[in-house]
């Protein structure tokens, strides 16, 4: 694996690292750390990397490997910076032969989302977007008993990502995540909706198994002299006649990280949050309600493999992210093996959640600026 | 204390008798509790109250009443009926110079709500509307920290009531309270927009002082044949800029009475759940959420008055039902005494938030006829 | 209905009032609310009591109760007193042929206790003790799923009562519930033992239908200068071989009344918070764990019983404390009325959980006395 | 690092190898996998190792290894054998040069606990034990504000360790966890007392600075042919005065790896459950319970520096175990560089812990077989 970003004070960097690392499935060979090649250098050398494959620009990266020979070169780039660098990395890898694991939102604009889908299906490489949260194994075990109709038809979608942090205008103190994420010319055209409100909705979508038809979007910058929305509350109109909520916030004080979804069928539903992400409530109509718990004998088989601990065990949000890194793998040994990934590991969010992200991020924008006019996806 | 409705089989009749003894300041001495004069009867001597003080109809009972010596007759009426018989009694009530506690919401439509409201004006009787959520302490603490700054301006409110027990068509097994609640003629023009929505709007608006300027609401009825509304997501706007989101539902399977509210101001807020209602999270910016709880040193005085036991002896909903039955009483006290009703006790919902909420079902159905257009309220 | 003790300052006394006047079965007549005649007048008048019914002391209450006309004389005496003043009024009562309902431990030694228990016996009168906590409607339910068997033989016990409120000497700050519960004199030979630990010991043996068969204590004073227990760690060996843990604490900083309980049987077992009455968890060994919710339809008639509104509306203490009212009234009149009383309506704490309770305050006290040596109850 | 133990089938084996992974500061380079050099080999295997570095017995791996140059040999053994299998590997490892990492309890007894110590000391070789959940962050901050004095004094601690996974006689079925863990011959005198009543001892001293100076056990074998015990219920007696209650379990049905612990001090105190390891109660007397969060901003330096994620991204068991690594490879790390280690990475559980693990074993044991009479440690 080589990654594209990922510095010295990069958040997400090391995340995937740690994700790569953790199963011992990937392995970090090269890098481009940092557009800065004197900082790009010293990151490589923190991370015990040969000099020799710590390159200046990912250009320089995906054209020297590439003509490495097959067994010593990366298979896998991990694109780890922000979103305005995102779409001409993965061209140039999937162009050149290298699958993708890519951070979302998937591209600066939607036009790259297209142009990107195309390039994956053509070319036929591994293009995985980490939609982390859909990494876990409670989302999987929740997709599969809603999808199963064991609670009759999806009536009613409520997912809600709260966070606190971006309360006040801490993109002048210069801290860097604030920084890029609320520059319009880096982070694209969406604040908050794009950072997070696309996590909600592909929770939303991947969970129900529904799509979202229609929208009508309240979009907000609380903070003053804030270039990018901080807060959106949507209503929702899925494919099937549901209804839904979703709404998302920078500025919701005092909250961490709360991304959560219920959703309400005919006979029942579920109710999941990701900071206690081992457990998910199962309600009923008529009997008691019911603590679904990760590792545990009654779990179904693809979220059984999403777990490496007993009961009882935390696991959390790296174990989610190395979720899709070790199917990522997984999927790519299948290749190289010429036979069929094994069933429970195919599960990781594609070019085609990243294009979605990106209408839904479209359609938000559109509808805010439109009084929150219904607006179709896509 | 006369009441008018809650003979056998009512759920709400009962409720107002427990919270009326509770304190011991309200005596229930007559009352018309049903259209049919033999189970008013019948009701009456369950009650232990004498014969010749239960009468056949709510107008029977008013005129008889107030020919009564004014030490033995009735000082407050209690309405309790479904929402097409609250205009009636309340106004006959007014006229004769009864008191009235009435249940919501207030009237059947918003005419009948501000000709009361008139009348209260006029005759200066003491009118109270039993939102009895806002008579948690919890709320009355909320409600002072919120206003009195602490949290800075307030940017986003979430008010959530979400109950499943309407997921069927229990309407059509003849069950009571699903009966008329569903039904258009005799509970107006909202099903769970009216009989619960409006706890959530009150709530919302007493805990932050706040006014709904505006809003957009997605009405729904998902149970087939049903003839008012199940479910309607509601986007905010509040008189200060800020922004919110309420939903109500009645086909959310497995949630019971779920009614909750967050509040983020600048520097953090509130959090707090009806069915733990002993408990109110309180988060900030930059320090640990607390967690309050009533009966405790730190609390302001007013939810102090409102609890009658020490910290961990859990206080429910009947106690807050008391506690407008202990306040009105106070209010009453304090007038025949000529004077003015202590501070703590003022406090209870009035004819002008039974204004509001005729408005705000107004408003609600409006908008879910117009596709949720932005309507204002009032 | 009379009442001993409960005056003006008191807090257990409001506590019966409310209980008894929740559901409008028993009235209050009379009292001696205080060893202070002029204190017990007052309390009278503020409670709407007619002056004569208002006595200086309970010897002459009962003197002059009894001699009333059968029809206007109070049936059922409530003691509310400390400790050291349950025995002489309720013996007083008994022989003069009224009803008792009396608080927690039910006398000052065993003694006294042993000899209630025969002068109940000998009357056949009702005699309540108000171990409130069994009350909740959950009690009931755990205790019929646990006797009933599905969690298999009972293997461990768990429960718990921290309180917090004196871990400093608040006895000398002249407060009135510290000041008596510290004094030997007043409470009897235990403090904490005697005040929280009867209501843990009751509740593991109510809900187990089990009986402690021996115990091993180390009993503690924290605060400097206290004449009486505020800690206490018992191991628990149970008749059927069970083993547990009973501690409660008087000097646990920050709980509040966090009485709770844990059964575990071969197959599964339950968990409840006092502070959550409402709920209760069921866990099982293979399947998930359940979350009981009162109110609602698949629990049992007994428990539904003991409820009196709709799921998701909390029910608290207080109800608590009137369901054992409730269960009196209905039982007294099932006597009167020459009939047996409602099976679910049976249920209420007698004069033997009081020795039992008494026993078991011995055991613990002699236990911490001889290092924790291994004492049987009784 | 080489491995001794964690072949195939093994639980504790894999845990080990991604928390070394995670953060990219040790690297496995040789095992001896199995006592089948069959199956070591294809562990190996598995693991991308080359063949000649996987050997047939921990005797091999460590001889052979010593003779590779010093760049090329691993520098730490890590063991996760059973218990009976800790003692050998860790004194040759020792006598060779060796840094160890050792699974917990240490030992199989006393005896060889003490010449491990002796060794230790003798080397002035690094040896880690893996009591993993005093890893977490928050018992990190839990330590520092308890011994920092803010609660003052301590008197109470209850620390619980209930499982429920050997309700049933598993070990009969061959389940590998289950057969040597109740095997006398392999775990040593002790079933969950060593598993995990170790765990809850080693917590509650870390957490609070205390040491146990006497216990009184009762110590259970519920399922029938069990050889060892599987549920413990200790008293507790500190240096300090303090009292407190241990009680662990594997027979608590529904469990499942519920570790948790409560610190009351003179002022207030700390509440933290395992299972929910970014969580920390914090109460006090007199002012509202506070939540404390793991990577939060209000958190001391040593807690911070054991998250690798922002707020709000939960981490859990296994970044915990990860946290030893870390600190274990960066004290090595500050050796070989002849400098001292930071102060916030110097923190793993060491031999002395183990030592103090054996002795509480022994004490419990004997306490046990004395009918809980009370027993020092040591």
């Amino acid at each position: 694996m080589g990654m594209i970003g990922g510095g010295k004070g990069a958040f997400i960097g090391a995340v995937h690292r740690i994700a790569a690392a953790m199963d011992g499935q990937m392995q970090l060979v090269c890098g481009a750390f940092s557009s800065n090649p004197e900082t790009s250098k010293n990151s490589g050398k923190e991370l015990y990397l040969d000099d020799d494959r710590v390159y200046g620009s990912f250009k320089e990266m995906i054209e020297k490997e590439v003509q490495l020979p097959e067994d010593q070169r990366m298979d896998v780039v991990a694109i780890v910076t922000p979103n305005h660098v995102h779409f001409e990395p993965a061209r140039l890898a999937l162009e050149n032969g290298f699958h993708v694991i890519c951070d979302k939102p998937m591209t600066f604009n939607t036009e790259e989302a297209l142009e990107l889908e195309k390039l994956v299906e053509k070319t036929g490489l591994v293009f995985a977007l980490t939609h982390t949260y859909t990494g876990y194994p409670m989302i999987k075990q929740a997709r599969e008993m809603i999808t199963s109709g064991v609670f009759g038809q999806v009536r009613k979608v409520v997912v809600e990502y709260p966070q606190g942090w971006l309360s006040t205008p801490l993109e002048r103190t210069g801290q860097t995540q604030a920084s890029w994420r609320t520059d319009p010319a880096k982070s694209g055209k969406a604040g908050a909706v794009g950072d997070i409100g696309t996590h909600a909705e592909n929770l939303a979508e991947t969970i129900t198994g529904l799509k979202v038809k229609e929208l009508s979007a309240d979009v907000s910058t609380f903070v003053e002299g804030r270039l990018l929305d901080d807060d959106a509350n949507v209503l929702l109109r899925f494919d099937n006649g549901a209804k839904g909520v979703l709404h998302c916030s920078q500025i919701s004080a005092g909250e961490e990280n709360e991304l959560n979804i219920r959703v309400y069928g005919e006979k029942g539903g579920i109710e999941w949050h990701q900071q206690e992400p081992n457990t998910m409530l199962v309600k009923w109509l008529d009997k008691p309600m019911e603590v679904y718990r990760t590792a545990t004998g009654y779990l179904g088989e693809t979220a059984a493999a999403h777990t490496r601990t007993p009961a009882g065990h935390p696991e959390g949000y790296l174990e989610a992210f190395a979720n899709i890194y070790r199917n990522v793998a997984a999927t790519i040994q299948a290749r190289l093996e010429g036979r069929e990934p094994e069933k429970q590991y195919l599960d990781f969010p594609t070019v085609h959640d990243g294009v979605r992200g990106m209408k839904f991020i479209d359609a938000v924008i559109n509808s805010g600026k439109n009084n929150a006019a219904w607006t179709k996806i896509g």
